[in-house]
This record gives structure tokens, C-alpha cells and sequence, in this order.
């Protein structure tokens, strides 16, 4: 077995031998992570700490890093309570889940209940598969006007969609006309979970993607939701805590 | 609580009583099922019915099936072993999840130890989020020439990327370089998990979706594990039995 480490490793990650540490940067997937460890810190009072990346610099596609990461992707999340040398969690859905069955004991943010939390997986996947991507290329598209009047419409067409499944089933448009959810998973008024987290940061920005105002207004389930869950304590402090922000928070920034 | 199925969805779904029932049809997502469903099969011996669509009628987009899947895709599992209703599964890699913890109690295809098993999922999430994505967007670009030319390059660099992730993963490029591994999760040489019946269905065409030949030279790992998992009779069967295809299988084929 090669090292753990590289030899170029930041000492701030290398000595982060107690507990969780997160590698992480102020984006909608960084902030997935953030949200969830802010939520379990109320809850159980875990501790953990970070790290912050400039993701101008790159230092996530250099080799120390790749090597921990081959998608050279924040947020990235070391365990280092395991042995023989710390777990490494890419993929900030897996991250989510991790800390599910790692931290979550009495399952706050999930279920025990197999068929529950088969419907919180559905939720998590949908947003991981075909959410967060259709967000991100709608935003790329629009932002760079360069002959792409055929890929804005697709991506605009098809976050459209994508917010309307959402839209769809917090009303229960399909199932129970009226009747409506509060969260993504669970029966009834639903359960606030991963499923919401995974989402949220994403979403929490939908009016201000670009959108028609009359496309916003057919959206009043997932207006409610955005603000419901934006609402919590947790949410905010790893949305927009000053501990995730690298120009607030230059101690934690590692470069190499 | 209203009535679980609308009144138009179709006998052969309704009269599905018994075990499991995947309406499914020939695309990358059926195929992940189709395999993981085979595999049960060889192994458990699992019982299973299908229904096929031909989504050139957009069956999956009728209310009937709105109601059972809000997102409108296939494939969609139907547990008819559950109370007090059937349990519905949408996404494709959430079935595979859900099969994981309902049928394969000696963990086959999966791991009983949480941190092998969070690899697994980080290489779940990964292709889901980060890889079929993109292949499905390179292949909508370059067969769609409509001043996309911005497009076609963005997707095209993305999935060569996505399968370099995969490429460096499965030849230990950045850990283990000249030992390489097998399978995309567990150490070593790695184990055949969910984690490549996620992934395989869309990589096994990588050399057909119009890369050039020395871009394929640079692929030697991922080259040699498509062909190692499609070397497997149930992925065979899965990926291609005539059981899954509306055109010889026409009395599976549902109608409304």
C-alpha cells in the first residue's frame, strides 16, 4: 500500500487526524454538505472541521488532491475515525448518505423504515440525476452567448420540467389534489431529510435563474418549499455561515 | 387516502399481484434493471413480470403513469410484497438500491460493511450524476447539427472527462499506478457491484457514440472493464434478452 497522503498535501488537511473534515468550497453541492453537518451539530453536537478551496486556483485538479478524488470535485469528506487510514467520500449525494449511516443514529434526516427511506433515496436521485446537471448547463448556457440558442431552450425546456415534477408532487398533483406535502419524502405532509438538503441549495435560487415571471407563478409549491426549508436555523448558517466562505474565513483556505 | 391505481392503467400492470413488476423498455436505465433483475434471478432465483413501453406513444407521460412516477420515465418498479399498497420505485439507480436491500440478503452485488458500501455509493452517484448526463447530452448534440457547434464541444470534453474519472479510477492512476482494479468499488482488485451495472449499460457504447480512435487508445482500462462486465451472461440477458424488446416481445407490451 502506497501512502495515504501525497507529500504535497495541505498540513491543514494532512493534520485533520480527528473526526470529520471536509474539503469544500461556497457552491450548491459544497453547501449540501455544509447544511447537513450544520443539522447534525444541533442535533448530536458533532464536531468536525474544514478546509476551503478557492476553486479559482484549481488546487481541486492537482495530484495531491486527485488523489484522494479522481473528479477533482469539491465537497470532499474525510473520516478520520476509521482505520487502517481515513475513509475519503466524494460526491456530495454519497456524502450526505455517509453521514446518514455514520452520524445519524436515531434518524433525524432519514428513515429507519426501508420503504420510507427507498422514497427518500427516489427523491435524493432524481435531484442528483436529472436536477442539479439541467441547473447547471441551463445557468452555463445563458450566461455565454455563443451560438447556443438551440442548447438554451433545451435546458431552459427541461429545468422547467424538472422543477414541475417537484412542483407536481409537493402539491400531490397526480395523487391527492389539495392535499399537497410540506417535504419530499415520506407520506402525508412528508419529513424534512437528505432528500430536501440534496436539493435545496439548487433550488433555493430558482427565481432568480432567469425564469419568466409568469413560469415562476405556476410554481407555488416549490416557492413554499424553497422558503420552509430556508427557514431553518441549520440552513442558513451552512448556506451562508461565514465558516464556508473563503473571503470571510482566509485561515481555512489551503493552496499549495 | 384515493385509489392507488387510476382506472385506465393498463390490466397487465394492475393485475401484477404478485412479487415484482418493472415496466421498463430498451434504453440504458431499463437495462440497469433489466441486468440487476437477472442477476437476482441467477442467483436467488427471483420471480419477476415486466411490462414494456414503446415511449415513441408516451405512455409514460399519461396520467395513469404520472401517478405512479411523477418524472415520466421508465424504468418503474412495482412492489406488489408490500402493505398496505404497492411500494413504487422510480429512478433507475434507486432500484437498484432498493433490490439491493429487499432481495440480495447475502450481499452479492453490494457490501454488508458500511464503508465498502459507501464506495459503492460514491461510484453509484458519480456515473449518475456526473456521467449518463453527459453521454445523454454529447449523443443529443452531435445528432442534432443546429448551431450547437458550443455545445457539441461542451459535452464532448465532459464525457471524455467523465470516462478519464473512470479510466484513472480502474488503472490506480493517481494511487496504485500499475496495479489497476477490476471493478469500480472495494478494494483491490475490487468486487462487481451495483456500481458497475450503473454505469455499464451507457459506457458499453463508448466506443460507438463518435469519439476519435486516438481518444479511444487513451482508454485502455475502461476499455478492458466494459468487456469484462458485458462478459457476464446475465448482463447479457439483461442488456439484450429478447424478453426486454417490445419488437419480439409484443405481448408484453402495454396500450392504454
Amino acid at each position: 500500500m502506497t501512502q495515504f497522503y501525497a507529500p504535497e498535501t495541505p498540513d491543514r488537511v494532512k493534520n485533520a487526524t480527528k473526526g470529520l473534515h471536509l474539503i469544500t468550497a461556497l457552491t450548491p453541492n459544497g453547501r449540501k454538505a455544509h447544511i447537513y453537518l450544520e443539522e447534525l451539530k444541533e442535533t448530536y453536537g458533532l464536531p468536525f472541521t474544514i478546509s476551503l478551496i478557492d476553486l479559482d486556483t484549481n488546487e481541486q485538479k492537482k495530484p495531491w488532491f486527485l488523489r484522494l478524488n479522481p473528479n477533482g470535485r469539491i465537497p470532499l469528506l474525510i473520516d478520520n475515525t476509521t482505520t487502517p487510514h481515513p475513509h475519503v467520500v466524494m460526491e456530495s449525494s454519497a456524502i450526505l448518505l455517509y453521514l446518514f449511516h455514520q452520524v445519524d443514529h436515531s434518524q433525524q434526516f432519514g428513515f429507519a423504515d426501508p420503504l420510507q427511506q427507498s422514497q427518500l433515496l427516489q427523491w435524493l436521485v432524481f435531484w442528483g440525476a436529472s436536477g442539479q446537471m439541467v441547473q447547471g448547463q441551463w445557468n452555463y448556457f445563458r450566461r455565454n452567448q455563443v451560438e447556443n440558442d438551440h442548447a438554451k431552450k433545451r435546458f431552459h425546456d427541461e429545468l422547467l420540467r424538472v422543477y414541475h415534477v417537484l412542483e407536481a408532487h409537493l402539491a400531490g398533483r397526480y395523487t391527492d389534489p389539495g392535499l399537497g406535502r410540506e417535504y419530499l419524502a415520506d407520506q402525508g405532509k412528508g419529513k424534512y431529510t437528505l432528500a430536501d438538503i440534496n436539493a435545496w441549495p439548487w433550488v433555493r435560487s430558482f427565481r432568480a435563474v432567469g425564469l419568466e415571471e409568469e413560469e415562476l407563478d405556476r410554481l407555488p409549491a416549490l416557492a413554499a418549499w424553497v422558503d420552509r426549508v430556508g427557514g431553518r436555523a441549520a440552513v442558513q448558517r451552512g448556506a451562508f455561515g461565514e465558516a464556508y466562505d473563503e473571503g470571510l474565513s482566509p485561515e481555512l483556505v489551503i493552496r499549495t
